[in-house]
């Protein structure tokens, strides 16, 4: 195993490939998915190829781990093999779609990453978040975003937006205020342990107003477009 | 993440509970549920409470994830991802089943555990046997059998006895002699590596000889019987 980077200096911008590396990272109710299409819609729309994907999931293994995770009934599964479930789970996502992707100069866009890992299981549910972060840099082979955005909303906000809708809440997003709260605090300080490579909005603004200045930020990141794809 | 031992120097006999915990170890056909049984079936009759389980698998959702990897039809895993899906079913294995069992002074005797992951996904995948035995360490919390039995037994003769049967052969047990010969030998070094804690016997044996060899070794690791269970 490789020994995990200190909480204090993580390790993001691995990727050396041609390609952009980028996350949305944040509570449920956020608007992760919304701003994450957004962005791939702006960047499609100058040529660019985009690679929208989340997490846990993205390939069909992964997938089926995500539907073992989260769905009701087959009782509780402990913080360590949900951990390892998700990290088994990064590891084909990284390994399958991500690397290729970048290695073709694509913009990788993904919903959840790392960073979820390490809120959700190492902070929140008491792992320590040094060895989630361990694992899945040896998940990934230490592949971090070039940039991760951070969506920032508080509890009682994050609950109205997810009971506005009628789907039933799925596990852990049934989780009482408590829980989101200290979710909320480990995406800040997690932000705020390395804040070059984060970009942290308050998810309570319109979003057409967060998906300008996320925009904003990847233009400075991007390399020049190249126009041989869309129109 | 812990780091990991040192590949010389395995960390076994880790359980200072009361029971005593068994593990036997080999390639495919080498009569490890075989073995496993009888052992079960002889402390049994003494009046031992006995728990006989298997990898990867022991619990729901272990055996949704061997299912996951074991099954034809989903495309290839990566040695990675299939190393962390095994580390999952095992850190649940313990959590739910292992260590409660052991607390109450129970025998457990499981088919399979860490070391073949060393040997499958470490060694004859290519993940590395130290980064396999650190994720493991983890995963476990560094709980090593007090007994492991290694059950050997030469490619040509565990192809002959998988292939005797009518069922079709599983994925990882269609793979090449050259596979079987590299497992076998990863076998017999991980217990060179720490005699006291193996016993290496040669699987072409007959089985009621074998099983009383194993039996042999099995009592001088055990406390007195307790008499409280069965006739």
């Amino acid at each position: 195993m490789t020994s995990p980077a200190p909480d204090s200096s993580p390790s993001p911008a691995a990727s050396t490939a041609p390609g952009l590396f980028v996350a949305f990272e944040g509570g449920d109710g956020a608007g992760k998915s919304t701003q994450a299409r957004l962005l791939a819609d702006s960047l499609r729309a100058e040529g660019r190829e985009v690679l929208l994907t989340r997490e846990p999931g993205g390939t069909e293994i992964g997938e089926k781990l995500r539907a073992l995770v989260l769905e009701h009934g087959h009782g509780e599964i402990d913080p360590r093999t949900e951990a390892l479930i998700f990290a088994a789970a990064r590891a084909a996502h990284v390994i399958q779609v991500i690397r290729p992707a970048l290695a073709r100069g694509a913009v990788v866009i993904t919903d959840r990453y790392i960073g979820s890992s390490i809120v959700y299981q190492g902070i929140a549910r008491g792992l320590g978040a040094g060895q989630v972060r361990g694992l899945n840099d040896w998940a990934t082979e230490g592949l971090w975003p070039d940039l991760t955005v951070v969506l920032d909303l508080d509890a009682g906000q994050g609950r109205a937006r997810r009971t506005a809708g009628d789907a039933a809440e799925d596990r852990l997003e049934s989780e009482p205020d408590a829980f989101h709260r200290s979710v909320r605090q480990a995406f800040l300080d997690l932000a705020g342990s390395h804040p070059a490579a984060y970009l942290v909005l308050d998810a309570a603004r319109d979003p057409g107003s967060l998906a300008a200045d996320v925009r904003a930020r990847v233009a400075a990141e991007l390399p020049a477009p190249s126009r041989g794809g869309a129109a």
